[in-house]
Formats: C-alpha cells, sequence, structure tokens
C-alpha cells in the first residue's frame, strides 16, 4: 500500500488549499470512517433543483479545518492562549462534527435506525476512533460534548456563529450558485475574541454578523426548504420507509446488504460496534441502486415513488403561509389514491411544518466586545439593525401532494 | 405527474443563469436518458485528488447550452445569418454530445461495451431519441456528424476550439480549484466570426487562444493525467475486467442486475435498443455498489483492486520521461505477485503513455479573421508568441504499480 | 485623429464585456462630457477607508449599459415589445444618468453651484448634447424625465430596483471588498417583466428583492456612512466652502481656473452654456490639487482642513445613535477653538442626521407579479421574510469632531 | 488628531484582509511619504484600454505585505527559521519596494529627474526614512539592496518569483479584467521553501511556475504593451518634456508648483533632502491638471499631446513586427508635420522596440527542489513542458504614429 506522506495539501475550491501538517488529523482523513464521507452529499438532492450542488460531506469537513486553522491564528494573534493540544483537539472535534452523517438527510436515519439520534452516532463513532487511535480524541470529545471548561472551543463547534455553519453556508451558496447565501465567513473570524473563555465577536463586525444571520436565513428558503428539494426528500424517505415495511412483511425488496441489515433490524436501543460497521458502509451509492431497482417493483408505491425520484418526476408541491385542515387533507388523500390507484395515500401526502428563526436571542445569543471591554448580547447592541427582526420565527408550511388535487373540492 | 412549465432556467455557478426556452430542448432535457448524466460525475475519480470536482455530465452539457447561446448571439450580432432551425439544432446537438457516456471514464466503457465505439453510443442514442421525437433532431444529427454543409456549427460542437472544451476547462477548473486551467470562454466566444461557414477568431484574440492552448495542456498535466487520478481509473477498469473475467467463469461477482447484462454479453457487434436501454439504465452508483461488495470478494485480485479504490488506498504510482523496459516490468511483476500473494500480476502492473499536443496545427487548425478580411492559420500569424511551440506532442509516462518495488533489481 | 472604430467592447472587471454597437452610443461616450467621468471617482473618499475603491463614474456607466443591454434581452424574450428607438434611448438615458456628476460627492456640487440641483445639471448637459446630436436624445430624455408613457423605461433608470443601483451596489461592494453589499444583479434582472408597462418582478425573485434591500442597507452602513468616510467627506466641503469664503474675502487662494470660476460666482439662478462647460472642465484633480496647495495655506482653517485630507489625518469621529444636545455642541466647539488654535470652530464641528429606509413601501413601491397573473405590491406578499421589517426608517447621528473633546465637561 | 488604534485591517478585493500588528509597520503607512501612493495610479493610463485599472500603488504595497505574511508562515511551517526581525524588516522592505514611484510611469521619472534612477529614489526615501524611525529600518534596507546574507529575503523582493510580481500581476488581472494574467500567487506560495538560504519552489510546483511565467507574458502583450496604453503613455512623457523645454525657453506654462520645480532644474546629479520632498508631494493630480491647462497652450505641439490625453483622442498606433526604416520614419514625420501643422513632427513620431523575455534561465534563475532533496534549475526539470520554449525574447516594434500616415508613400 502507500507508504503516506503524513503532510497533505488539498486544493478546496471555496477557500483555497488547506494544509494538513497533523499526523493524526491526517490518519483520521485516511480512515475509511472517514473516506465514507466522500459518497456522502453535503445537502442530498439539492442538486435536483441546482444542479451544481454535488459537493460531498468530505470537502464540508475540510473546509471546516481551513476555518479552525485560521480562527487559531487570529485567536492567537489577539492574545488567546491555545495549547498544541487544544488546537489538535479542536480541528479534530470540528473534522469529525458530521462524522455520523447517514446518506442523504438526517431524516433517512430516522428510518434507518429508529431512535437513535444523528448526533449520538456521531459520538459513538468518535469514541470507536478514540479506541483505534489510544485516546488521543478525549480531548476533541470533551469539546464536541461541551465537557471542556474552556467554551469557545465548543461554540466554535456549535453555536449560532459555529464553523459549521460558517463554511457550509459559503459552500452551499458557491456551489449552489445562490449568491443570496454567500457569506463573508473570513470577515466574521476576523472578527472573533475569547473573554473568560467564551467566544464573542468585535462590535465593528456587527453588520457582519447581520449579513450572516439574514443570508443563513434565505439559503433556508432558497435552498434548504425549495419546495422541489423537500418533496424530492420527503419521497425518498417514504420510498425507504416503504420498502422497509415491505421487508418485513416478507416481500422482495432488492438491495444491498448493508441496506438489508437496517430494514430487517429496527429495534436499535442502543448502537453497537456491529451496526456502526455496517452503518459506516452505507453511503448515497446504496440508496439511489436501490431506487433504480425499485421503479420496477410490483409493489405500485414503492415502483411510483422510486421513479418520482430516479427520473425525477417529481409531482409539483406547495408552499403555503397556512396549513390545511385535517379535512382537506383527506379530500386530497382520497383524491391521490385515485390518481395513483393505490391503496394508501399516506405516502404520498405529506404536510410539513417549514420554520426558521433567525437568530435565537435566548439561547447561547451571540455576544460583541465592545470598544470599552464590556460583553454585550447582540440584539442589546446600539447600532443593530435588522437583529431585532430577525428573532421572529417564520413558519411556512410545505404541502407534499401533486398540484393538480389540489383545488379538488 | 407534474405539469411542467415548458420553461426553466438552472443556476450554473460557472456560468450563471441558463435559460431553457425551446420546449423540445426542455423535454430532451427531461428524457431520463438525459436525466441519468446527473448520475455520472464530469470528471471520474479525480475528486480523489481535488475533493471538489463531483459535478456531473448534467451541469456540463448545461453548460455547453448557455455557451452555444452566447456563440449564437454574438454571431447574429456580427451579422451571420442564423435560421430557428439552425439554432434549436446546434443547441439539440451541443446538449447531447455526450448523451453515450457511461459510467465514469471513457475508457471503462471499452470494458463493458467491448468493440463498441463511444461515439457510435452518443449517435446511437441521438437516433432513438429522434424516433421519439418524430425526427425533430434530424438536423442535429447531421451537424453532430459533420454532415451539414454550414461546417462552423459542427466546429462549435467538435474542433479545437469547440464550445465543449471551452466549458469543460472552465468548469473542471473551477470545481477543482486549479486556476492554471480558467479558460476565459466569455472571452474567445465573443471573438468568434463565420467566414465562407467556417469558424474564425478575430485576430485581437490572439493571446486569448494562446492562453486557452496553455491551459488546456495544463489541466492535462495537473488534473486529467494527475498521477493518483490516473492510477485510480486504471485499477478501477481493472477491477471491472477483472468481475467480467469472473462472471466468464461462472463465479460469483454480486453486482447489480445491468451491470450484470455487460458482464455476460461481450459480442456486441452492433449496439440494439435493448442493448441501449441497459446501458441507459447504468450510472456511477452501480459501479461504486459494486466495488463495495467486492471489496470482501473470494478473489484476492478483485477484492485488492476494489479496496485500493473504495478505501482510497492507492498504490503510490510514478510518472517517468521514458518508459521502463519490458525487462524491468517483468521484475516489477514478479515483485507484485509476492508483495499480493496473486498469481496473475497484470492486473496490478501497467505502463500506459500520456501525451498531450497543445495545437494541433495539421488537422483542423485554428484560423484567424484579420482586419484586412484574409484568414489565416493560427500558427502563421506574426503577433502569435507560443503557439509554434504549442505543436510539439509532449509525452510522459504513467508507471501504475506500488512505489515500492520499482527499485528492485 | 484617430479613425474610431464604431464598435468597441469594453472589459469590466466586475460584468464582463461590454459591446457598444450602436454608433450614436459610442459617439456620446467620445464626448469629453463623458470622457471626464474617468476622473471622478464612484466612491469619493471612500477609498481612504476601503483602498481598492478607486473605481470611476466612467465605469459605473459603462456597467449600467451591461445591465440595461441584459434587461432588453430578458424582457424581449418574455413577450415585451421594446423597439430599435426605445432601445437607444433607453441604453443612452441610463449612460446619461449621472453625467452632471461633479467631482467627489453631490454635497461637493451644493459648495460650488449653490441652488443648483445636481440633476437639473444632467439635464442641462442632455439638452446641450441633445443639440449637438441633432435632436437623436430627445426620446432619451423624455424617458429619463419620466415623460414617456411606458414607465418601466424610466423605473429601469430611477426607481427602488433601478439599473443605477443594481449596478453600483455590485460594483462599490466588488471595489470595496465589502461582501455584505454583493447584490446578484443578473437574477433580479432575469426576473424582471412588464405588466401595463410598468416594471415588475416575478414573485419567484422575492428572496432576490429581499436579500438586495439589505444589502443595500448594509452598504449604507458599512461604506457610504462609514465614519470616516463621512467625516473625510464633510471636512472636504468645509474646505471648499472656507477657500470660496476666502476668494470673497479677497484673500489669495491658489486653485486652478475652473475652480476659480465657481469660486467668484455663486449667484447661479440658472445654468447657461458658459457656466456648463466651465464645470465640464472640473475634475477631482482640480480639487486634489488645490487641496494639496492649500495644506500650506495663511489662513488656519484651510490649511487644517486640507492637511486632514490630504495626509489623510483625520480626526476620529463618531457615530451615535442619540444626536448631542446644542449646549454639548457649544462646548465641543470651545474645545475645538482652542484645540486647533482657530477663531470660527464652524467648520471642525457637525453633527449630521444619517438615515436609511430600506424599502419605501408608499413612494413606487416595488411591485410583484404572482403566477395567477395578478399584481402585488412586494410587502403585501404571503411569502415575504423581512420586507415588513424593511420598511422602517433608521437613524444614527454622525458627529464629525476630533474624538478627544467628546467627553468634555 | 486622530489618536491612533495601532492594529489596523484593511479590505483588499483582490487579497482579502490584510492585518497591520506590527507598530512600526503601521507608522511607515501613516507617513505622508506612503501615502502619497494612495495617488498614484498602479497602471498609470492602462485604464484608458481596461476602464477598472484605476487602483492605486498605495493597494499593491499592501497585498505585497499580505503575500509577505503567508509566505512568512509557509516557511515556518516548513521549518525555515525567520527571526522577528527579519520579519520586520522583510514586511518593510517588501512595502516601500515602490516608494520612490513618481506619478504615472517609470518613464516619467527620467524626464522630471533627469539623471537619477528610479532604485535610487527608492533607497533615498528609505535612507531618510530610516533617519525619521531610528535606524530601525536598517535591515529592511539591507535587504532591500541585497546585502543581507540570507539572500531568500531578498529574493521574495526582487526575483523572477518575488512577491511584487505576484502581488501585481494577479492584481492587475483582476483590475483589468483580464482573466489571462490571472496568477496563482497563493499556491505559488505554498510552494516555497528555502535551501541553503535561497528561495526554492517545490519540484511539484512547477506547472504552477510555468503557468505564472505564461501569464506575465500574456499581461505584458495584453496589457503594459497595449497599443494604446504605450500610445498614451509615450504623448504623455512628450508632453512633459515639450512642457519643460518650453519652461526652460521662458515660456508660459502653467503647472503646480513642486511640478515647475523640476521642469526648472535639470543637473540632478544627486537626489537631496528638498529635492525629495518636493518630488514626494508630486502625484496624479499633478500631471492630470496641468495637461487640462495645456490642451489650450498657445504652443500647438503641447497643446495637442495634452488634448489627446485628456480628450482621449489618442492617434492610432501600430504594433508591428519588424521596424520600420529610417527612410520611412523621415517619410512619416513630414506627413505629420503637415497633418498637424507643427514643425518638430519628433514629438509625434515615434518607433520603440517591446521585448518580452518570459523566462530568464541565466541571471537568477528560478530553482526547484526535488523529492530527493536536491536542487535544479527549472529549465533542466524534466518534467517541465514550457519553460524551454519561454527562454527565447519576444520582440515586436511600437509605432507611435497617427495610423493615416504609415501607407503613404
Amino acid at each position: 500500500m502507500e507508504k503516506i506522506n503524513k503532510r497533505k495539501i488539498f486544493n478546496d475550491p471555496v477557500l483555497g488549499f488547506v494544509s494538513i501538517s497533523d499526523e493524526l488529523l491526517f490518519d483520521i482523513i485516511e480512515h475509511p470512517y472517514f473516506q465514507r464521507l466522500r459518497r456522502i452529499s453535503q445537502t442530498g438532492l439539492s442538486h435536483y433543483v441546482y444542479p451544481g450542488a454535488t459537493h460531498s460531506r468530505f470537502l464540508h469537513a475540510l473546509g471546516c479545518i481551513n476555518l479552525m486553522q485560521i480562527t487559531h491564528k487570529v485567536l492567537k494573534s489577539k492574545g488567546v492562549a491555545i495549547s498544541k493540544e487544544e488546537e489538535r483537539a479542536s480541528l479534530i472535534a470540528i473534522l469529525l462534527h458530521d462524522i455520523g452523517h447517514g446518506p442523504f438527510s438526517h431524516a433517512l436515519e430516522s428510518t434507518l435506525l429508529e431512535g437513535i439520534h444523528h448526533e449520538n452516532l456521531s459520538v459513538t463513532f468518535m469514541n470507536i476512533l478514540n479506541e483505534e487511535f489510544n485516546n488521543e480524541l478525549t480531548l476533541a470529545i470533551d469539546i464536541f460534548l461541551n465537557k471542556y471548561p474552556r467554551k469557545f472551543f465548543h461554540q466554535l463547534i456549535s453555536s449560532q456563529i459555529d464553523l459549521d455553519r460558517l463554511d457550509y453556508l459559503k459552500r452551499d451558496s458557491f456551489f449552489t450558485g445562490v449568491s443570496e447565501g454567500n457569506v463573508n465567513s473570513e470577515r466574521i473570524i476576523t472578527m472573533m475574541n475569547v473573554v473568560d473563555d467564551e467566544l464573542v465577536v468585535d462590535s465593528k463586525g456587527i453588520y457582519s454578523i447581520e449579513k450572516y444571520l439574514t443570508s443563513r436565513m434565505f439559503m433556508y428558503w432558497q435552498v434548504y426548504f425549495h419546495k422541489t428539494s423537500v418533496t424530492a426528500e420527503t419521497y425518498l424517505i417514504e420510498a425507504l420507509k416503504r420498502a422497509k415495511q415491505l421487508v418485513k412483511k416478507g416481500k422482495n425488496v432488492p438491495s444491498s446488504d448493508v441496506l438489508k441489515y437496517f430494514f430487517e433490524k429496527s429495534d436499535f436501543v442502543e448502537i453497537n460496534k456491529k451496526d456502526l460497521d455496517k452503518f459506516a458502509q452505507l453511503d448515497d451509492s446504496d440508496v439511489v441502486s436501490a431506487l433504480k431497482l425499485w421503479q420496477a417493483n410490483e409493489d405500485k408505491t414503492l415502483s411510483l415513488l422510486s421513479q418520482f425520484i430516479i427520473q425525477r418526476k417529481l409531482p409539483t408541491s406547495l408552499i403555503i403561509s397556512e396549513p390545511v385542515s385535517n379535512e382537506k387533507l383527506e379530500l386530497i388523500e382520497t383524491a391521490v389514491k385515485k390518481l395513483y390507484s393505490v391503496k394508501d395515500a399516506g405516502y404520498f401526502v405529506h404536510q410539513k411544518e417549514l420554520s426558521v428563526l433567525a437568530y435565537n436571542d435566548t439561547q447561547d445569543p451571540i455576544r460583541l466586545l465592545l470598544k470599552n471591554g464590556k460583553v454585550l448580547e447582540l440584539q442589546k447592541a446600539d447600532n443593530q439593525v435588522l437583529v431585532k427582526d430577525l428573532r421572529k420565527k417564520i413558519t411556512r408550511f410545505h404541502l407534499c401532494i401533486p398540484r393538480e388535487v389540489y383545488d379538488i373540492k
């Protein structure tokens, strides 16, 4: 096998070159658990709407490394002490923050691993890697779980201005071409500082923060909650649910061995090593390959749902301001049964709440560092121009149905 | 099913918005044959070296549409008459120029469809689509096959400055992050003109052309011929060859039905409708899914090759100036047999010539339009600064072996 | 003199190539009145804060041409009839929308041409050019003055989504490097349409509009109202006011002849041809050259103000939420007199209101075209997420004083 | 005056944020000698061809700081020891490398300061600043003058891959919009290393180097040697020569005091402090203001030359492969005398050699660091694909005349 040069430079089209000079970090990247992320797309089926959005979770994780390195440099230049161990641990923590992600969306995980929360998966992966790497990941895991006293490390990984968001918003904007979501990550990081071991932002960066919060909101409405993406994702989940149900009924539902494993097992209380190894073999190709086969399945529902996705013949759905009533939904279901000649319209008719809270001022608010050294919550700043309005949750409803039955009486 | 709005705007992160206002064009894009290209990556396994390069052939084809539309506008503004029929036909021809592309590289096609040339596949696809669409593709096919008397339409699809190249170089540069390959496609198109129904370039665009030719050369050496990509591609082909051979021997080689179809059938003289329909179901996911399974195959060779790719544990290969001798290759094969404990080292040891001719001045040279109205071949222009040197073919050799056996005596 | 090729392509780093194929348009660009804009910076002294912002009004005007050409193409593709005459006239109108702009900011004009409104200057320029060009600009002037019945042409030149704003926001964002202001002009234009000869935007573009309105607001707070820029501009105006006053008192204030002309004459009721010709000779270099000389002027006030600007030794000013009282201002003036040893502190102490209304829903609101063909004002749309909040005017106060006297009691 | 916060971040649209954390560096930037560079354009009159190219030398110098900071980081990460003193000194040296630049091109300096070489001016400026700053610039000056034993510091400031070039090529490409010149500066720096205190480039960066050398060559032919720019520059120099001559003859040639100083004095043997202080007051505005006035000068030659430039009514010149003969030039001069009704055609007729040597393999060649640790000159590398051809000097001739007299017999 390859004699690996343990210093590597990746070329990221979004953020430029990422240098990996830490051997441990490099070894984790080489691990099959992590390489797997090459085969999991970052934005699921969003490429059905934005055809450039085929980028992988692998690339996103590398981008986070880059941002963390920049953050270290900025903070150290401002006099924040960061030890070698903290540096490495925070890099590992951000690298692995999404290691537990399965194929396509989080939603799919809940179908395949009923009862197991996504974040638990990541932690389980980290623990097993920690064993493999002689407990060198312990501090990283502590940071990830917010057990480390210097809170800002965790806040860089999970908060309203974490590096995860700073990377994926900029990245998804880049690959979708939706410039509305472009975020000036570098500037925001340049404005970061640490007070009492908590993350703050220099007050002169307030407009960059406000701009970032609005960009994030727009990315939700334009990309993540795009009607067609949500429809595609919904039917993808339904296809897997249907397949699982058919498997349980003993029907013939061809699929890869690992997919079959998760269809057959459903009593996950806790995840064990074997489950995890199986899960680590799953990626987008299993799901796509299965859907391709299922297009011709004898089960009408499974076949239809699979065709919707593979041929991108998605029913036109709606996004509406007020939810339709249950009575209306029943009427729709009846019409859908007829339209598709299926017995159970439940797979085809869904109403889902979509909400965005651009800025949460109660849980872990963003804090500004004023010139006089005081720290102030963002929403209380004198010169904010938009934040107050961003605290309102905005809610819409996605009505995942064939458009033509909507006007039915 | 969706009531399709026959006017669509795609958001291409590279070139901006692509408007599809022609219904026929739109219907072809909607066709499963074309939608399939969403699942075929443009640069195969190059994302193993440049992790951003996960873009699809679907996106490239849309980009070509965009460039063709710009070209029409430029040429018409210069007084070149282009009829509605020609406009549509040239759009269709460029849209479908790669419709016959199979999963991963062209090389793979030769394994799956021995004896069938890639371009024939595209033409076969076009012919079948032509039937489906009431012969509305006839002119497009004529242009594609260079049977249409106004040669410049074909030259826009296939020549040394065709729109295919202008798109893929810019696009691959964008997604790999290799800025060396960035091509000023818009400027080159702005300089295009037509004389006697042949494509020419305004002489003031000469530096843009020279720059484009060098960029193309650099993309070959930095991306398409990157040692690790070539290694990955080589072993991918070998894995499929091995699988095919095992199938013929009656061994158990799990794979999708369509892949199996091509493993079992090998006497392709001409391709028929059934073959094509099967082929149209193939995409990257079939190959990835198969390789994942084969990692654990009882055949050592197949298992090793599959692990190389899936786990990205690729032997470190070499690019050298002079080929090694057959004697040396034999020594290497012996060492490899021992290293991997395999009987046939042929799957693991390859020497391949890599050549780039940056500019071909004999076959269909690029022609400049001088201010005095005369047409001159690029290499004869007074003010060229590099073209003469770009006419030399540069050749290297890729030695696909594990690096550690190279120094063996 | 040059035999001009009446077809020209400009290379704009922001928007790409601009093709000028209309001879009249080309001749207007060649006119000294227009060439003068090469020597007037688009963002005045903003380059003191954002050193890349040295772009000229000439470039901005070309960019507007580009956007107008794209708009024509988009609207025509949607079936909006636009005649050759309208096309040319709207191009001329946008080209000349700022032709009356003097050196640096509009504010300076009021010093040099007391009582003459900036827009009148543009119209006067247009009228004189109209005479020179045999009344070929009549329709352009009608459009500019909103006298042409097809209102959308005027709205493209002056409204809340006019091409002027779409260009300058994107352009100023590009040259300042303030990515918060980057506007997806192309997308907004792609969404434009015309109903009853008025400009509308397809409702699916709503987020792009909301994003654009917020970006504009951020550009105000981060760039146009940047405290240091406003300070520099304030003192620039004061320097010219002081110079004018000294001239009137018969003092020696060296300056270029044209500048002198405007210092000496101040009874502008209406502007005449001679005034205009003089004005057309003014540009940034007159002001900069004068300030350089004035640094050593015997008048202390003029000398100080000039040094502030030329040496970029600007007193640190403040932006505050509530205005300070007149009493406080008087205290400050007293302190400033002492600090600078000047008799009249009025040149050095200024309080100015800065307001931004991101979206005006009463005067000429932006109108959306719904899928059902109805037209709706932006703020009434169901799926707006931010517009309602953007209707609030936000006000701050710029206190242009030396920071060190602020805390005086 | 402003109480300066001695930590500053500049926003550079090309390279991103530049942080100045060193106080001395900051104070030098604040110095009027350096602030003056804000009023000197980087590419002279190139904005007559590329209207976006209005960027200043000030911005370029800041960009060099940024690149030097990145270089320090890269080299240190590879184990190259760089002391705090060396770090600061190399930053100052690159910051000031162009401090002696006068308005517009170097060529102008030779008119204003006959006999004084441009680089001497920079050194004189540095020496005077060194006195002001208590000899803290001594090491910087040593590096600039290549007196410091660790050669690589000088090579970063002046060599075939110095940071000056890496910045200005990328920057001029950005502002002109000529993407042919875009250079991947960051990648080249990432590949830099130091062996025996001399600068080398990792051999895997060879294509980036080749690409950079070709880009540089294209920038010369497309931008720096653009026929219209060279014409404008030529006539600008001639205008100043003419003015100087008229001044010596005692004629009335209005101009700023500092310009007058240099017109009147011409016996520069060495430059003294007074000369330098005068020179430090010169910038583009003096020249532009003077030219504007001279348009109406009674001297026909001066008036014509000034009109050419200010009104951008430049005679169309030619770039040719072979120089025209002296006989031909005399014919042309005769025709020009008649055409312009001037006595001395010498101001209007010029033939100038334009040469580019893309790569100089004899003087300080670029050196590659091979994987085996050996150092090899670029042109000797096995895998170079273009360098050998880039060693040929390419020469053209600029014939600065009115095009219409060229075909005269």
